[in-house]
Order: C-alpha cells, then sequence, then structure tokens
C-alpha cells in the first residue's frame, strides 16, 4: 500500500508519521508514505497557491494550477485519487474497509476557504471525515491513512481489530484491568471468574446496551442473532425501569 | 482559552502546534494549547501505562492511575474534561461552539484497545470525532483542538466562517478563481458579472443542490425561508427532469 499526501504544510506529517503504528508499518515497509508539497509546483512569481474568488467573498481559494500539476506529477494509473473535503461523503469504518482494496491512494489536503471547484473533476471521490469545520484537509488526511493502515495486513494483529467499537457494527463494551479496586470502584466480578461463556455473554449484553443508549442509530443499521435480540429485550426493560424509578 | 492535551505521544504534536492558524493563535496569546505526558506518571517500575484486560481479549488496555494522577495535576476547578473515546457523542460544528463557553478544556488520549472504564467516572463528556477507528485519541485531540481554535474571537475573522459548510446548515456553494478557463473549463458566467444580488442567488441556489444532493440529512435538521423554499422545488425539478432524460 502507498499512500501519497499532497499539502502546502508537509512539516506537520512529521510527528504523524513518526509515532506509534504508523511509524511501525512504515519501518516494516508495509506501507508507504509520501508527503509532497504542491506549493513547489506554483507557477506563480510570489510562490502563491491561492487567489481571490471570482464573484467576491471572504477568504482565498486554492488554484488549479499548482495542485493539479502536483497531482499530475505523482498520481500513477492505479492511483485512486481523494479530495479532503467539508462537502464530500463521510468517512466511515466499511469506507476504511474498501480503500484497502487500492494499492495507491493520493489524498489531497486543502486549506483556506476552498479549492476550485473544478478540481472536482480530477479527483474519484471527496472525503469529509466529520460534520465539523477544521483548518484545513492535513487531519482529514492523517485519519484516512491512519484508519486505512491500520487494517493493511501484518500491521496489528487481525484478531485485535474484530471487537472494535464499529467492526460489529457496535460500541465496545467496557474494559477493565489491574488493579481490581481503584478509588472504590470494583471490576465486575464475572470478569474475574474465568467462566469464558459467562464473560462473553457480559460483554454482548453491555456492547448493546451502551449502542442502544448512546448511538440507537447503529442498531438501525445491524441485523441481530436470536441471542442478541433477546438481550436487547431485556434491555428496553431494564432502562425502561430505571426511567419510571426516576420519574 | 486554555486547551490542555493528555497523551502518550507528545512528540506527535509539534507539527499540528506549530502550524498555520493554530501556530498564529498561539503566538498571539489567544489560544495557550500545552500537551501533558502521562507516562511520566506512572508508578509502573517498567513505565508502563497499560496492562492485559481482566477477562480476557486482544490488545492492552490503559490503566486508572497514570491516566487520572496526570489528570489531577493538571485540572482546575474550570477544567472541562474531554475524553476521546469511538464509543462517545459524535462531534460536530454546533459542539465546537459550545466548548468555546468553556475557558479550561482538558482532552485526554487513549491508545491501544481502549481505557479501564473507571476513567469515564472522572471526566465531564466522551468525544468522538466519526464512526471509525484510530490508532489512539490524539488525532481526535487535534480536529477538537483545531475546530474550536478556529472559532475563538482574533483567531480568523468571523465573516470568514460564516458562510462556510454546515455554518449555515448547508454545504458551501462552489468557488472558483483565476484563471477564467483553465484545461477548457470556465468560470460560470454570473460569477464574472459583478451582478452582487445575482450572485448570492446563484451561491445560494448551488449550496441548496449540493446539500440536497449529497447531505440530505442536513436539510431534514433545517428551517427554510420563503426563498430558500422556492428554490428547493426548482432542484427538485431539475433533478427529476435529469433522472428522466437518463431512464
Amino acid at each position: 500500500m502507498k499512500i501519497t499526501i499532497l499539502t502546502i504544510f508537509p512539516e506537520m506529517f512529521d510527528g504523524f508519521l513518526n509515532t506509534s503504528i504508523i511509524k511501525k508499518a512504515r519501518l516494516k515497509n508495509i506501507v508507504e508514505i509520501n508527503v509532497a508539497d504542491f506549493r513547489q509546483y506554483t507557477l506563480d512569481k510570489h510562490n502563491r497557491v491561492d487567489e481571490y474568488p471570482f464573484g467576491g467573498g471572504q477568504g482565498m481559494v486554492l488554484m488549479c494550477q499548482p495542485l493539479l500539476d502536483c497531482l499530475n506529477d505523482v498520481r500513477s494509473e492505479k492511483s485512486h485519487v481523494i479530495l479532503m473535503n467539508p462537502s464530500g461523503k463521510t468517512f466511515d469504518q466499511p469506507k476504511a474497509h474498501q480503500l484497502l482494496d487500492y494499492e495507491d491512494i493520493v489524498i489531497i489536503c486543502g486549506h483556506y476557504e476552498g479549492y476550485d471547484a473544478r478540481i472536482s473533476d480530477y479527483v474519484d471521490e471527496e472525503i469529509s471525515i466529520g460534520d465539523y469545520i477544521l483548518t484545513g484537509g492535513e487531519l482529514g488526511a492523517m485519519v484516512v491513512t491512519d484508519a486505512i493502515t491500520r487494517l493493511v495486513d501484518g500491521v496489528i494483529s487481525a484478531d485485535s481489530t474484530r471487537d472494535e467499537t464499529f467492526e460489529n457494527g457496535l460500541l465496545e463494551y467496557p474494559q477493565y484491568t489491574k488493579p481490581v479496586e481503584y478509588d472504590g470502584k470494583k471490576v465486575p466480578d464475572v470478569l474475574l471468574s474465568g467462566h469464558h461463556e459467562n464473560i462473553r455473554k457480559y460483554r454482548l449484553y453491555e456492547s448493546l446496551k451502551k449502542t442502544y443508549l448512546y448511538r440507537r442509530d447503529l442498531l438501525e443499521k445491524r441485523d441481530f442473532t436470536d441471542e442478541e435480540r433477546k438481550m436487547l429485550e431485556k434491555i428496553k426493560e431494564e432502562i425502561n425501569d430505571k426511567e419510571e424509578d426516576n420519574s
């Protein structure tokens, strides 16, 4: 997997590329990540990459020329080109898995007010990481790169990603580690019991309950086993009882 | 506004803190951003901050002690404490505005499989930046910090944020800058006309159309003016006509 990031702030990526799992994946040569500075491609004598928008308005707009000349230089026939854009399709875990199909991904980060709209004609898709506005696309490019990289074979163990939030359509169950008691708060007995089947049931129940309480929208997208369906009924009763007690 | 970030990878923030708008806001002393390494608080003789989960399972879980000792050290009575967590409430632009009310924000980044669930008892809220899994909370903390910082008075001009995507509940209209023609693609005539009212109408129409095409969910959350309502009717007709032509 090769990922090339186009930005005018390449130094912003130094810490990201040299920390933790991204660093390991790069050192193992499982993932190659390059950062290209498209300011170096500008033909403007003042080195500008942006200009005022036609029709007036605040802020500056990235011009076609430097960005697209840089893109032409780094892209190959195999490249899948992504433009980070708050107006794009919202990134999620299924999308991260889907992007694994490409050997060569190019991610374009904007800055300032936005892009010349004609740039859209030269990319394969536009992606947003969420419904908020950031200074530029750099953090978005890091998010997409991180989410993909950790799914690439050999980066982290497959078991480790399987139970995570969103991978099975549910929020993750609560985890506990040493000590058994902290500040008067104890680890649930079942987790200390060594009874694997009870632990599995406890975790599934808590996972369903957390999702029901905080992200009911995730449940609507998901099919359930009989066991899960019965647990959900119980969870609804439990929560309704509590709400009646409080009223 | 003071933001303190708790992490075991402080070096990951160097580029972020020293680039563009975040750098300017810090140099102008409008926003103070500190990064605290909670590994320095561990009482473990091997400097560990994580341990295997009770009840078995893959991966390591962050322990209460180092993180919470660090939190106690940096928090004040005014602190609003946020835990970055994929199971948390999804961050969005209204949330960014809401967080502006706090003078002092502490953001905790996890790493590894997750946190000891008891840590939740010591924070004010848990936030996720989207439905995807990242190596740690560091990118999330940067996203939240960036989204808030650019809204703080004096960081960027208020006019500049007003028309952006999400600020008015719509995707942003397309922008164009020099040259008038690029690779055979021309800027729409209306933007070159100098006719302010027509430009305003064009932009509102395109903004509504883009939102209707790509993010209809945003329209459901929003009230409309009479002008917008009429435009939306026209947009629906335009799109239906196209769909009929294609069928």
